[in-house]
């Protein structure tokens, strides 16, 4: 079987409403390009800044939650809607919602692993200061097969990556916004290996950059085949790049090369 | 803490008392040149086939053990021996033995994974031919800290890589032979990001290729450093790699970046 992705690098302003409209407009044009899944990058509708993630929250079933549903409705693709930052009493999470081709909410993943890095010189953020963690992973069930998902920082940890393959992801999805410095460094070399190793397409979608704002996302969203290929890719600017999933050939990688048959999870102990 | 490993990559022939002996003078110049810790190719005196691995092999004990003991002993060296085919009465496993600057095995990793894979049109081995696989991991002490010691295709699982991390290794080091098609695939990559997701040194080392031999190896020894840099690296002739390990940087990088304080074990689960 086969189906087409799409990840949406949208350049993320100020405003709440044009990032969320910007955001329809690219998932119609994707899906007007017969996208079957659509992917949109972290924090699509709001400056990814510790400053902003609360003004910007919304909860679940909150106005952004039900445009994203019924868009989702309406077009008929299978929707993981980036982040938001999620409301949830006074706590806020790094949130990915997912629908189906009916609007409904089909998954739900709270980014597990909070971004805190202090690297001297270059950059310097701590998420832990404002968000709240996940604690579990996600793994949604779709007409195409199961699908993970991940978000951004997450994707560091092979053990969250090799976790949702053993449960059945063929794909995993990560909006994410890696900077300046980790970008140009791991971004793509992540990508690669996780689905080298797990032998799945690995999809990651950033927003697109701009250096006039505080934080510079890396962009070069993409998606990884079962040999650690790019099928999709593109640059640092806003655009959409599409990749057919195919899971035969999936199937066939892991046939020629049996790196999950050749586990020996005794040893790992 | 500063200390310097040195990668042989020998062209290995048809002769085990040739290719012992090229060892040997590749082991004199490195430690001549200042190296602390020598590694060696897999199947380093043996040709890399399953016809082969009976006839050539030796046991713990035998005469190549016993030479490899004592050049690292005379000449003061930390030796990570590549591997032989080792025979333990009937069975035959692939074999890397450790030797300190004293001549004392420290360690001895038998392949946990066996390689047996079939790419259409491209490469078919089958190791569990003739080989036995091991049962454990392996962590070496020595004066300069731990080391952990993969084989080729161990390398391809991650758990294994993490598990020795997380017992302290801060160099991994792994006697490799991917082939002309796994390896532009596949080598550098796994190399790279093995090295960044465990913040550690990752070393492979393997045999020069010859593209007269069954088997052709794809060469580019080379050591990734934890930023997921290669610090040293060559091509695919015959030669030695060098490069620094500095353990005050694997302090530093996994300050700046904590990705193993960040990890979330209960998730993984």
């Amino acid at each position: 079987m086969k189906y087409k992705i799409a990840l949406c690098q949208i350049k993320v302003g100020m405003n709440k409403e044009e990032n969320m409209n910007k955001a329809e407009a690219m998932i119609r044009e994707a899906a007007s390009c017969a996208a079957d899944v659509i992917a949109l990058p972290e924090m699509f509708m709001c400056p990814y800044s510790n400053k902003y993630f609360k003004k910007y929250s919304e909860s679940e079933g909150g106005e952004i939650f039900n445009r994203l549903s019924d868009i989702a409705k309406e077009l008929g693709i299978y929707l993981i809607a980036g982040t938001i930052p999620e409301n949830d009493g006074e706590k806020i999470y790094n949130t990915c919602f997912a629908f189906d081709q009916e609007g409904n909410l089909i998954g739900k993943h709270r980014k597990v692993h909070l971004f805190d890095i202090d690297i001297k010189g270059a950059i310097n953020f701590k998420e832990s200061d404002t968000l709240e963690s996940g604690d579990k992973s996600t793994v949604i069930d779709t007409k195409f097969g199961k699908i993970g998902i991940a978000i951004c920082y997450d994707m560091r940890f092979p053990e969250l990556i090799r976790k949702m393959t053993l449960e059945g992801a063929k794909l995993i999805v990560v909006p994410g916004a890696f900077n300046m410095t980790t970008g140009p460094a791991h971004w793509e070399l992540t990508i690669r290996t996780r689905a080298l190793d797990n032998q799945i397409y690995f999809a990651a979608v950033s927003p697109a950059r701009d250096m006039r704002s505080a934080y510079q996302a890396f962009g070069n969203s993409g998606v990884a085949n079962p040999w650690g290929v790019f099928s999709g890719k593109t640059d640092e600017k806003e655009g959409i790049v599409y990749s057919d999933i195919d899971l035969d050939y999936v199937d066939e990688i892991r046939e020629q090369l049996p790196l999950l048959k050749h586990r020996r999870e005794e040893v790992y102990k």
